[in-house]
């Protein structure tokens, strides 16, 4: 896709030299040149094949299957949300105009109502928060912003796949670190991580970040005090900052062994914590691309350096119908009444996919059930051109099982691709409406019964 | 601002270290360290002192100044285009989610339409456009796409501020040649470039791109044919890429001598161009926050893989709203109503400066009038702790005569910012309502009136 082999500098030509040449002479030149311009070195660091959302999309699409992939809701909005939204579009002027560039002031004193609490500690609205273009662009703008060439960030494997395309892109360095499954796993708690695994990760002065995603993309897993207080010793002890993506944070099950922790409410961990936050999944609305980062006023400063040159705002009508529905689900129970609906879903899709014996995991939060496939027989998924068995399971269960999830090794470095772990998941979505988690369960049943 | 300070690392201490440790002596060590995250070296290539605009923006309100400085518009907003915002946010679902990460199809589908005649060929949506997070982004991701540490980019200058930023954060070097207006330059056409200062500029094999923005911020000109074939000619012999920052295109006034000409329409260009649009500027509404580029499949590849991890996709409601506005502006005669209110308010202004002896330049193009402020006598706006005459005359017009305008050494280099041209100029914007332009009239009447 990319030509990455450089040009020789192509001589001027006579045509474009010489003022005085014919049109006709002037246009063989042109047309023997051939632009080609060469892309940045940085680009060759990310996978040309483009995201695996595509390639499963494309072939839910394809076989009529119902597409349990990608992650975004199909859940109607709660009307107190796109009402919110309507309200600030009916501004005949403000409410269509640049924004603060930090952030919507009406949005940001929300944000700091939202949090104080949660994370111990009164969060300055103009100095301690900023707002971003989802958490997408609050990832990216915190990395460039601290992230220098051949930094190294430690990360945990699986992970959401825009955190190494971030660091790479900031020529920094990713180093896995792993979440390993007990076997069986029946709860997402049953991923663990070992902290000696993270020490020796770390190279003094070359090791600037750690990031973790809690509650856990695509495992579910949401962390005990006791992992996270191992995580922030090391934090404290090696002087690393930490990014704390915890955009699923209003959606932890009541049966999860622990309700969702800070990270930057632990001790000595505000001073190094960015914590990451989600609109899209707060709201159910993805397509809204707002997020925003909490942090210390230095911090904030540096990744505003970046931000006000990377979108320069956030949008602003929904910036501020944000703030409105923020202030509102402070006190109507939404947040109570959507993480009962979700974990309906998740009981309904775990109940599904037990019943065809691809073994779930049960998430303690999140969107995502990771299920186990070791049943699908490997003859059935056969395929010469494909290495990965989760990749060709998830494409046989997609065409045949009439149900697409998204193939886990997605979530692990290319040389992890084929371990053992990733090899037999595939991760299914249940943040979808229960007409279509019906549809998949009799899709699902009508595989079951099927020959393998 | 920032600690550029490289801090040595700090040895594990035994309280961390010791898991038998009590509880104080831990937390006498937690107490002691103290975290100061060193930010990324790409920040120190930034202007820490933060935007010219936020300075203007606060002393305007200070003094309760007309403020005429940032260009965001303060017109009502019609209500076609508002419609279209409240109509998509009504839905319940789809449109409140993630959309194409390279765009919403109905919106490229309008873009392509809209642009299709102007740029002499057929867009293909799907692969030849790209929307982005408003123009800011479009170029900091083509940037980002394109320039490889140590590359040169060539700008002129004065520039739009986020430039020589979008360059330096990939590592590029901001090269510089000069606009100069003739004396007087009664109209924007009376700035020029010497197009033998570009080809000097360039460095085979370190020079990747040029930048041209037309109609010209802060300047208002709008290029000639001939000036443009200049820049492809030159683009041409040294296989450069060229941003053509084109947001103001829908803003050109009929009294120009030029109609505005889409680089990208010249011949060979089409190759090697990344056009760059804006919704802000095309319908008034800065803070929707959505903007695009149009190149060729490959170049919008590229820009893609950046915007892919940047923020993944832009705002869906408001991309619908955006592609139906655009459907019926292709219809509604909304440009040509348009560019006319304009036209006057730029009127209204340029005859309000006039009679004042701050002497403007009338603008092709664009939100904005330069204005001479030779008459501004120097000892009224002394300040020996200032050394740019253009900061003073601006703060002292704040101050006095209770209209703020932006001084133009602000869209200079450093080293530049002390020279003759921004020395005697201020921005002043018309892209305000007419009472707001009254106000100012008034206000500029009475400093006229005073003794200096």
């Amino acid at each position: 896709m990319f030509k990455l082999v450089k040009l020789p500098l192509r001589p001027a030509t006579a045509a474009v030299r010489n003022k005085g040449t014919s049109a006709s002479s002037f246009n063989r030149a042109m047309s023997a040149r051939k632009c080609s311009p060469k892309s940045a070195d940085r680009l060759s660091t990310l996978d040309p094949s483009g995201t695996v959302f595509a390639e499963f999309t494309g072939l839910a699409i394809e076989h009529n299957a119902v597409n349990l992939g990608q992650g975004f809701p199909t859940l109607p909005v709660p009307e107190f949300i796109t009402n919110a939204a309507i309200e600030a579009c009916k501004d005949i002027n403000p409410l269509h105009q640049y924004t603060r560039s930090e952030g919507h002031v009406r949005l940001v004193k929300a944000v700091s109502a939202f949090y104080s609490d949660k994370i111990g500690r009164t969060l300055d609205p103009l100095t301690e928060i900023i707002t971003t273009v989802g958490a997408t662009e609050a990832l990216y703008s915190a990395i460039q912003a601290f992230v220098n060439p051949g930094d190294q960030v430690i990360l945990m494997q699986p992970f959401y796949d825009s955190y190494p395309a971030a660091i790479t892109l900031a020529g920094g360095v990713p180093v896995m670190v792993s979440l390993t499954p007990s076997k069986p796993a029946l709860s997402s708690a049953d991923w663990r991580f070992d902290i000696n695994e993270i020490r020796r990760a770390i190279v003094p002065g070359k090791t600037k970040m750690i990031m973790i995603n809690n509650p856990h993309n695509p495992i579910g897993k949401v962390f005990e005090r006791s992992e996270l207080a191992q995580i922030a010793a090391v934090a404290e002890e090696f002087d690393l900052l930490v990014i704390a993506d915890e955009v699923y944070e209003t959606l932890v099950y009541d049966d999860s062994s622990t309700p969702l922790i800070k990270f930057g409410s632990l001790p000595g961990m505000a001073e190094r914590t960015i914590t990451v936050g989600s609109v899209g999944k707060m709201f159910g609305v993805t397509g809204w691309k707002i997020g925003w980062c909490l942090s210390t006023p230095e911090i904030i400063r540096s990744i505003w350096m970046v931000h006000q040159y990377v979108p320069f705002s956030v949008v602003t009508p929904l910036q501020e119908a944000t703030a409105v529905a923020l202030e509102k689900a402070m006190t109507n129970d939404y947040f109570e009444r959507n993480v009962a609906e979700y974990q309906s879903l998740r009981n309904k899709l775990h109940g599904m996919l037990s019943s065809v014996g691809l073994t779930p995991t049960m998430p303690q939060g999140g969107y995502f059930i990771l299920a186990d496939t070791t049943s699908v027989p490997d003859d059935a998924a056969a395929d010469p051109t494909e290495r990965r068995r989760d990749f060709r399971v998830c494409r046989y269960l997609t065409k045949e099982a009439g149900v697409a999830p998204i193939p886990v090794s997605a979530f692990y470095a290319p040389e992890a691709q084929t371990g053992e772990v990733p090899a037999q998941l595939a991760r299914f979505a249940f943040c979808k409406n229960a007409d279509m988690l019906d549809r998949a369960g009799e899709k699902l049943a009508s595989y079951g019964e099927k020959e393998h």
